[in-house]
């Protein structure tokens, strides 16, 4: 299979993926995941979409999260993540793997900001507890069709 | 919450939750996310039940795989792994994490094996490229009504 193909598929099952599995290593040398908001799930959030138009080939991902999280803390002293996403009952997944950053920027906080995370941050976007992280995958790992499929996702 | 309703909410979670993401830690330093058939899961494994009416304290689980498989060679290089269940629309999770078990008894395997695998391994639970590995987790992390809780299950 080509790789512009497998791309394809891999942008429609991260725009369509009900949630997206962040995995750090933690301080105690084990895997931490958990589900995490998928901001490209194009139903979910609409209004996010277009911080995504440019990134169907290079595969950026973004999350917003708690500052105070484990995982924050788990970033800051090791920054190599996996991010998988999956369509359980089609047997499709993709792991996308590479070093995560926090971004520091208030106009992307207010971009990915949803109605309703008041809830959450009560500061709203730039409440001390809200943070940006964004990866840009450099390995992408394609289950489907009952093949596994490698393909690099560097200088895209 | 008592960790006794905590663990009755978690085995719930593991015997229908649609897959089992386990995470092992490469070689290259990062983590490695899949989907694994979660063979705890009641409705999809109803002839496995039975191996696990033991277990709802210690929430041990199997997974069947290919021997020749990367996660293989991962777990013999490092075995701290973590498992994830998710129920993503009512924002619950599970992971445990501990060291997983390479387990050379093919009586488990012939207990783990359904109909149709031979299509993966075709000379049936015995064949070499058929493995089981187990987990006797020591730690859980919920995610249950919006909040996050720990629990041990070291000498349970």
């Amino acid at each position: 299979m080509q790789v512009e193909e497998l791309k394809n598929v891999s942008v429609e099952l991260i725009e369509t993926a009900e949630a997206a599995y962040l995995t750090t290593i933690g301080q105690d040398g084990y895997p931490h995941t958990r589900a995490m908001l998928n901001l490209r799930n194009r139903q979910q959030y609409p209004n996010q979409v277009h911080l995504f138009t440019q990134h169907q080939d290079d595969l950026m991902i973004y999350f917003s999260t708690n500052t105070s999280s484990n995982k924050i803390r788990q970033v800051e002293s090791n920054p190599r993540v996996c991010v998988y996403y999956c369509h359980p009952e089609q047997f499709h997944g993709l792991m996308l793997s590479g070093e995560i950053e926090i971004v520091h920027d208030s106009e992307i906080r207010k971009a990915l900001w949803n109605e309703g995370w008041e809830r959450y941050y009560p500061d709203g976007p730039d409440d001390p507890d809200h943070m940006v992280l964004r990866l840009y995958p450099k390995l992408a790992t394609s289950w489907y069709r009952a093949s596994r499929f490698e393909f690099s996702l560097e200088d895209v």
